[in-house]
């Protein structure tokens, strides 16, 4: 998948450019399985993909950039199924993701991407680019369906997706558990049931209880319970 | 709520100690508005809060420490509702949690706190501690639900938890949006769909599909698309 943020010379896939490219993201990976994000530095990558510093600076300019760039790169191996049903794609989709972050890389990867962003908003913002562009691709697969009728024509493509990766980031960056095998089929089971019920209709929470009354006390980001 | 990692000290509601604290975490939650956690130093935090750097350090340690007991401090405010049906309480505490993150303080202290977690094992296990706790205290109403044969005797309380809150996180953390109002009554209707069609029993991952299958390929976190 190619992204808005990519420099010119990556579309060579064989060229120095994109073997540089490679040493870099290795690197990255490397020295986060190693040490985490804590511990990255634009010179350890350096030292260890033997790309100079001022290159690296030069074209991502900081780690929070990288990691970000690392995630497109492995994310891109995760496939968006087209098995002729709506069940069946979200199955293959949500076995994909599981075994995608079964490992601990990618995971690390994952948190260092979110760490960044909480610091940069560059690095947010490549973060929410890269997320809109796999939830737009992976949203075909319920378009199909309502064009199968499977689903009615209501249904918010977009949300049905993120539903359906929501449980694997909820484990990994809030609960901060492994991603165990079962949480896929969980989450497949789970989004094609509340589909069903209307959860994800357009314009809509949830055609069973209607939109949600905000009649609460406002929070303002201070603690109120002190004393 | 109490938290394992907290002071004995704090229990004085009234006291100094809970002054200071009250003092410290308001100064917290205001430079995360203002700078963000990018900005957060713990002079800075002493300079607004009028307590001394020396206090700060005995008593946190780092920003790290002061994120995770502010966001334990504000989720506090999040009821466990006990309305008498499972559909009722979801609901409830969906609209809470939309309620809450629904305004800007709460997500940057989310934010930061998941940043923290990236960078700190400590402030990690903090979180997780903290996640566990509101998980098996809100696993009480499916306990309920259980109980009052709404719900099959092998449903997983904290999985269908879990999965109330996933949405909010992923659309915080992940797809960096605004939560909206209708995110609650969705995840509500999600989930009690999703428990009713068996996604969230006990030692499986859906009674409709069975386990997953792990026959793809595993990833080590090394890029592998460069050329």
């Amino acid at each position: 998948m190619t992204t808005a943020h990519q420099a010119p010379g990556e579309t060579r896939p064989g060229g120095r450019t994109a073997r540089t490219r490679r040493a870099v993201l290795t690197a990255v990976s490397e020295e986060l399985a190693d040490g985490g994000f804590a511990a990255l530095t634009m010179e350890r990558v350096a030292q260890r993909s033997g790309v100079h510093l001022a290159t690296l600076y030069r074209r991502w300019r900081s780690v929070d950039k990288l990691v970000c760039e690392l995630l497109t790169e492995m994310s891109s191996d995760i496939p968006l199924p087209d098995t002729g049903s709506l069940p069946g794609d979200l199955r293959a989709l949500a076995d994909a993701i599981e075994r995608f972050y079964g490992s601990a890389g990618p995971r690390r990867v994952l948190e260092a991407v979110v760490a960044a962003a909480a610091r940069d908003p560059q690095a947010a913002t490549a973060l929410r680019t890269f997320f809109d562009e796999r939830l737009t691709l992976a949203g075909a697969m319920v378009r199909r369906a309502v064009a199968r009728g499977e689903l009615p024509a209501d249904t918010d493509p977009e949300a049905v997706v993120a539903a359906l990766g929501a449980p694997f980031y909820h484990r990994i960056l809030i609960t901060r558990r492994p991603v165990e095998p079962g949480l896929g089929a969980s989450a497949a089971t789970a989004v094609w049931a509340a589909a069903r019920a209307g959860a994800y209709a357009l314009g809509g929470g949830g055609r069973c209880h209607g939109g949600a009354e905000h009649d609460g006390p406002e929070h303002d980001g201070a603690p109120g319970r002190a004393d």
